[in-house]
């Protein structure tokens, strides 16, 4: 096959890196076309092992590596179809509402799935999951997680209504409290965008949450708030 | 004078973006020795009051911001002479070994200001905490820091005999305990490189904790434990 540089439209993406490689390996391989590698990658056990048994092809190809990959410490990329999935309807959720850069949302995926998190809804528009700028900040932990666009809060909100609704942001009516951080089994974490965070509006849905912090500071960076609110809330 | 653009052994360093000016104005304008800004930059009147309260030059020079931003869309830039400073003897620490991120550690800087955390060592070789862009980083959070390097971490833990030590790493004998995490007033948080981590002999300083996460990723990223870990701590 030949393989493009990457656009939005693709029906493939890829993963830059051998870590990445093998978290895709390991729980989407259905998904790799091909496997790329670098004349100089010798550690190749793992990923050829996996290739003979879902039958991927592997080739070594140095210049698609370099057309490929913005970074020069790449030797493996793997191909792979982009997927769909729902949301699982018995879990918790992380909503952002309109994430603006892929490295922070990189960073999130992979602080969810380390806290075990792993369902999350992006309201439109938000950035690309499957930009391989974005699976390389997630350092592949994006292909262990359920992940959803929807058109709009209300979109999303319908398809859960079990869930209880903490909207983090800044003019928020409670603190998020340590020590009794109350809530059922099913809620859902909802971060807004990192220059604006959330719209007013999102006062009126569910309970508004701030994480205390000085007036010195102008707020906390969004990957920041999304951890230490999941770690606060999967206690 | 004439601005070079900015070297590691250079005596001064500069603030890149109107956030970070506006901030060092704030809390060091005494160190101030000039601001340059943007002939098409118009929300001076901040800038504009403090400059001439602590008789700061400022002039208008289009090409000296294009020599020494590398981002298009930066207005102001102060010059600033580098400071040194003690840490608090009576207050609690962050103490980074060997950071190799600019990025992370301004994150790191904003998050600890944002929980009340306004003391920093570092333990050396570490990334230049006068970079402009650590400076950018911090959003102008490290102006409110006392920040000190260090030798060897024996040589900081000897100055702060009172400072219980909590070092963050995964092979740690503790979980980070959310209900139960009591300790003194005076505590130093230690964490390690974002590649490595800290090494095994830190198991051997005061007491290590882990913050608890899947299996599934192979750590938290290092802005991400300092978040968690500073939160829990200062609540």
């Amino acid at each position: 096959m030949e393989v493009k540089t990457y656009k939005k439209d693709s029906e493939y993406s890829y993963t830059l890196g051998a870590f990445p490689t093998i978290e895709l390996l390991k729980t989407r391989p259905e998904t790799v076309k091909e496997i790329i590698i670098h004349s100089s990658f010798k550690d190749r056990a793992l990923i050829d092992e996996t290739a003979v048994k879902h039958r991927i092809p592997v080739i070594i190809n140095d210049k698609l590596i370099g057309k490929l990959s913005d970074k020069e410490n790449c030797f493996v990329i793997a191909v792979f179809d982009k997927f769909s999935c729902d949301l699982s309807q018995d879990k918790p959720h992380i909503v952002l509402v309109n994430p603006g850069n892929m490295g922070n949302m990189g960073t999130i995926m992979r602080t969810a799935v380390a806290f075990g998190i792993k369902d999350m809804a992006i309201i439109s528009p938000g950035v690309d999951i499957f930009n391989p700028k974005t699976v390389r900040a997630s350092m592949g932990a994006e292909f262990r997680m359920n992940i959803k666009y929807y058109d709009s809060f209300e979109c999303y909100k319908n398809d859960f209504i079990k869930h209880e609704i903490y909207c983090f942001m800044l003019n928020a009516t409670s603190n998020l409290n340590v020590e009794d951080c109350s809530h059922g089994p099913l809620y859902s974490l909802v971060f807004g965008n990192e220059a604006t965070g959330l719209p007013d509006e999102f006062l009126n849905y569910g309970k508004s949450i701030i994480i205390p912090q000085s007036e010195e500071v102008d707020s906390l960076n969004i990957t920041i708030a999304a951890g230490v609110g999941m770690f606060i809330f999967t206690r």
